[in-house]
């Protein structure tokens, strides 16, 4: 039994309605960005210590996805930002769909930057497109530096590679070489920051990507 | 669009197939473990450590599932017990009919215990039984204590979880209690492990699991 046909016309639908949403948000000047990981690599970390850099007066939003709980969402609205978490109650990825049901009634002009954390899974999140303008991937260093090889996909398609919980490099053995050479053999143009979401070091690499993205998605 | 009658129907052919390998490991006595976890948990350094202890006359065998790459395969097959790698191409999980393929050149009759390491994926091999006498969820303390909360499904239906990692504890923040209490939460008759892959610490603890586990299927 083939489930490719099936499969294929699930991401077609969900591709028309991810291209309906891009262009909602180039139109409305919102840059968005879609964060995809394994389970515990730092996300929500991640965001916090973003969520921290933001002057009160941004005009910065967040949707969060989870399969149960709403952790996340409670971690992040303590910012002050607008959180709305997405529970997908079993399915193992956000799609387009559910990005725009929890987007009816938050206008999109009260906002300029949507970040979206995905559910905790390095596969199937990478197929669905949800209009954003990036995909940002975030592995950790516990997790092994040859990832990118063996989970390709969503490493083809981000455009930038945190590499987070560089303070654990002296417990691990990971080398941070390897790391940057697989996932340069997997996507040529990728690019690297790496930063420890615990002690702040790197993060402003980060933050400089950040900047200088989302400048790029806004004067295009 | 509604995903869920072909879901079900891939599901229930799944299970059927699930079925058949069951019956055949019961009738050819063959042990079979079916191991989940996030990518870079550490299920490959679990069954390294753990051929380790076997003897050379173990009639033990290993498949191991991954995206891309055979990576696990030539780390598991230096300790000259059979094993195959299962490259699903992209698929996120394993499934029953993937393993009978690879099992159709490999005589039941001679082994003992058949150990199955899933694609890196914390969710969606958890749907798709592959006729395994247990699941056995391994979960990094790199990776948060709050997983089993998020990710109910596989710690619902695992006998063990092997709280891997433990040498990191000093350099993270996990909490070893709550992470307890997050799987008793989900699934009140797991049973637990700590454990260290890396200084050794614990390890009897899930050898002996292995065994008693082991006994308790072979004398049903």
């Amino acid at each position: 039994m083939s489930r490719l046909p099936l499969e294929k016309k699930v991401l077609n639908e969900n591709d028309r309605i991810a291209a309906g949403l891009r262009e909602r948000f180039e139109r409305s000047r919102v840059f968005c960005l879609n964060f995809i990981s394994s389970p515990g690599a730092g996300k929500t970390s991640l965001l916090e210590r973003t969520l921290e850099r933001f002057a009160p007066s941004e005009r910065v939003a967040l949707l969060t996805g989870d399969i149960q709980t709403d952790n996340d969402a409670k971690r992040l609205a303590r910012f002050g930002f607008p959180v709305k978490q997405i529970t997908t109650g079993g399915t193992c990825h956000l799609d387009a769909r559910m990005i725009e049901r929890a987007l009816a009634d938050w206008p999109l002009e009260s906002l300029d930057t949507l970040l979206i954390e995905n559910v905790g899974n390095l596969v199937c999140p990478s197929s669905y497109d949800l209009g954003e303008a990036a995909k940002v991937v975030v592995l950790s260093v516990a997790e092994g530096e040859d990832k990118p090889l063996k989970y390709p996909a969503i490493f083809f398609k981000a455009e930038l590679m945190v590499l987070n919980k560089t303070d654990l490099l002296p417990y691990v053995s990971f080398d941070l070489g390897q790391a940057r050479a697989a996932a340069l053999q997997v996507h040529p143009g990728i690019e690297i920051v790496e930063l420890s979401c615990k002690t702040g070091e790197g993060f402003d690499h980060w933050i400089a990507w950040l900047a200088r993205r989302r400048g790029l998605a806004l004067n295009q």
